[in-house]
């Protein structure tokens, strides 16, 4: 009708215990932008998976009124940049280049380095091999989490005072350190006592957050079924 | 003095063949920002390198006014806020959220699937092992170029009709096409010619590009000699 605002719609294919799908998720709570959510099923993906992201076939995938965003930070980027107006940004100001290139590169840093220890850590094998691997990966992501624990310092946030970019692209595997201490066999509150303390800091003070994160046991329940379908319990 | 502009001082920690480095070169040239390049022997980097990237001690780092900015991606986008007022923009306009978003996720695709493959072409030890990792390289390689000729598609440039963020996240793999097709045994022109041709335009049609990047025949005894560094050829 002439005159009538035109209603967007947004729908995002996710899989629930997915850290990137996950960060999109908080990303429109955050911006209070409404949506469908349309969970996909990663061994038999769905049609508009496929044709939405044809290149990646991968979750997650924004689609605004048919058009569709692929990679969780260039969502998460897209989102603060089309809902400009709405709720606070999640990347410091334009005015502030050096803090945006700084949000950038810790975000890039969780992406190249996190989830290739974790999955060593959740996804080898039973027996020696496997043993040695999950060493390995234990080793690896605690470091990675205490160079994380290093740059969030005494901070409240990677963002500052308020939830930001980095914090929005981080707090999504934390649902997936019960996982990760399970089966490498260590304590995240042990090891990284201040980055523990911003996770559950980051939960119960923002419900865009508390809202958009999976139960910890219910990863660890995915997980051990993904490790069944493999054959990896042996 | 008193109503004198401030000089800035920008330095950029680079190595003359490295793709990712020569990004910013182009950027820094195409925005017509004034730089000084101190050359990294990445077999014993600098202290400054060390002290500016303490985290990855990577190349490439730009430092403006004793302040670094890590991450080749990052870099150009800060680049492109930091220097908004000079020359053309490398990212789509901020209006147009959904073609910023395209890019972000092409840049992307280029550094997730394009180093990968290409060092198994270039890198792989001399022998029967290595041979099987060249051709598998080589064949994730061709279908990568491929994938993304299809995204350039008819368009002149991935920006369209200039040269835009994607197209200098990818010219600066352009000099190493020789070496992958020396070691790969393929053509780079012959698999995908409209990309050769894209090639082609982007460092005849752009002073920036063609003053950064080195010569293609200098690209590949640099690799030689860090075979024979490595003692790859047996």
């Amino acid at each position: 009708m002439e005159g009538e605002k035109k209603q967007t719609s947004v729908v995002l294919l996710n899989c629930s215990v997915s850290p990137f799908g996950n960060r999109v998720r908080i990303a429109l709570a955050r911006k209070g932008v409404a949506y469908e959510e349309r969970p996909e099923n990663l061994t038999a993906k769905s049609p508009l998976l496929l044709s939405s992201n044809p290149v990646l076939a991968k979750i997650p995938v924004l689609i605004v009124d048919g058009k569709p965003v692929c990679e969780s930070l260039a969502i998460l980027e897209f989102i603060d940049e089309a809902y400009a107006g709405a709720g606070e940004p999640l990347l410091p100001p334009a005015d502030d280049p050096f803090a945006r290139a700084r949000a950038r590169f810790w975000a890039a840093y969780v992406d190249a380095k996190v989830p290739e220890s974790a999955v060593k850590v959740w996804r080898s094998p039973a027996g020696a091999a496997g043993s040695a691997a999950v060493e390995e990966g234990t080793k690896g992501l605690v470091a990675v989490l205490r160079t994380l624990e290093e740059e969030l310092g005494e901070k409240r946030y990677f963002g500052g005072e308020t939830l930001g970019y980095v914090d929005v692209a981080l707090v999504p595997f934390t649902p997936w350190f019960l996982t990760y201490e399970r089966f490498g066999g260590f304590s995240v509150a042990a090891e990284c006592p201040t980055l523990a303390a911003w996770a559950a800091r980051c939960a119960s003070e923002n419900t865009c957050v508390a809202a958009s994160l999976p139960d910890a046991e219910a990863v660890y329940q995915f997980v051990c079924g993904m490790r069944k379908h493999f054959g990896l319990d042996g």
